[in-house]
């Protein structure tokens, strides 16, 4: 079963001056999970994600809302999970398989344009209008990255996996998941919240361990996350999603400093 | 033309204790790039690529070799490039469309699993039999992070750009690439590397900016790499896939420690 956690023990060598040694080292633990979908019994597989085990319902569910599949927890049947495959059932009454049979999809550990093969296919989310007065304190946003750094179970022994977390207006920690992969980080996040329909996430921050690419604000616009806030630095691309979403983008946060990309009018 | 570079100067907020104050901030450019291939006039678009603009022919030969598409340079006849779109055509004596159109691609910043539809699509690369002596002397690996964030034109403006290099057994320079995506950094590199005819890359040392993830090691092997460095951790996979190809892998790579995966038999 250790196999199957979040890290795995590897024998190594560890150089140091003076020659090899013999030792041990705790890895993040990456494996293929196999994602179905089955509308009135027939079954579709949609692709592959490489994850790290865990949470692999919420990293389902998380990643059928970012890729506009489902968009309520409403349309889900059941779910059920096997050594590395998850077969979701959706109602037949809310989705056609036609119109999602259509689509080609691909997962993987850091993918968000999946299933779009030409550059129509890149969607902006619409303009939220949630949590759009003047709330977000900067005393909170810069305690977000050492209250970030306390949640993370795995981090420090691996040194390899990504965090996404969901603190309250207040910088309390409502949940928080981990990955090897970015994105599947942010997707268990959303699909846990999904499950116990708290979207859209009203007055509440997410916070991303590294750099802020376009797809990562594509799925907290899709979920409904008014403020993205990273330790990194955003892309362009993210720039512009964020702006274009109506999102706070806050980049580069540290204790005593950060920078706001768009949406400085919620920030007090 | 500044935004089809690799950098972007955006207006930003910066905040310090007292408030926010408008200043500009460099970020790392974002665009999509569509990639096509053209056999015998028939042409396919197999996918869209989220990538740092520059090195776009390169970036698409080393992700066309990473996917087993082509093998050599000599099937490649032309290429054509036009504002983020690029088309690749291929000798049609040498590759079918047929092969190619049964396969579905995704491509993004960070894939390695593009058109796996299933566990059975996960490819570890044969054994690699090159360069398999002892070689690789640590007080040259240990100063490879310093040569490498010297080689790097864009990572201290943005923070964001991550860089793939290729080093001599002495420590030498051969090139660096740099692109938003790690994987798209390093198959801008494997196909400059291709187009120079400078594959398998016999006693060279592949140096990476980040983690490293199977899907890097992977695009290694079948590229013909057989030393893989990088500043951060491996994940579990990579270094099964590196054990099963025969690399050898070194993960946090500092100037006086670092870890061997596996392949230690090419440290001297």
């Amino acid at each position: 079963m250790m196999d199957e956690g979040a890290t795995n023990s590897k024998p190594i060598h560890i150089w140091k001056t003076g020659g090899l040694e013999s030792s041990k080292d705790i890895l993040a633990n990456e494996k293929p999970l196999e994602l179905s979908i089955n509308i009135g019994g027939e079954s579709k597989v949609l692709g592959m994600l490489l994850r790290t085990p865990g949470d692999d319902e919420d990293l389902s569910l998380g990643w059928l809302l970012g890729e506009s599949v489902i968009h309520s927890i409403e349309q889900v049947m059941s779910i059920s999970i096997e050594k590395n495959q998850v077969e979701i059932e959706l109602d037949g009454n809310k989705i056609k398989l036609s119109d999602i049979a259509s689509r080609s999809f691909t997962i993987n550990s850091s993918c968000g344009l999946c299933g779009r093969e030409n550059l129509d296919g890149l969607v902006i989310p619409n303009r939220l209008s949630l949590s759009s007065d003047k709330w977000v304190k900067p005393e909170i946003l810069t305690k977000l990255p050492s209250n970030l750094s306390n949640s993370q179970k795995h981090f420090e022994i691996t040194g390899g996996l990504h965090a996404s977390a969901i603190f309250d207006e207040k910088g309390e920690l409502i949940d928080v998941k981990e990955d090897i992969g970015r994105h599947n980080a942010l997707d268990k996040l959303i699909g846990s919240r999904l499950k116990l329909e708290r979207l859209p996430a009203e007055r509440q921050i997410l916070m991303l361990s590294g750099r802020i690419g376009y797809e990562l604000v594509q799925k907290a616009a899709f979920a409904g996350m008014p403020v993205v806030a990273g330790l990194g630095a955003p892309s362009t691309m993210a720039v512009e999603a964020a702006r274009s979403a109506g999102l706070t983008l806050v980049g580069f946060l540290k204790e005593d400093k950060f920078n706001v990309y768009c949406g400085a009018w919620r920030i007090m």
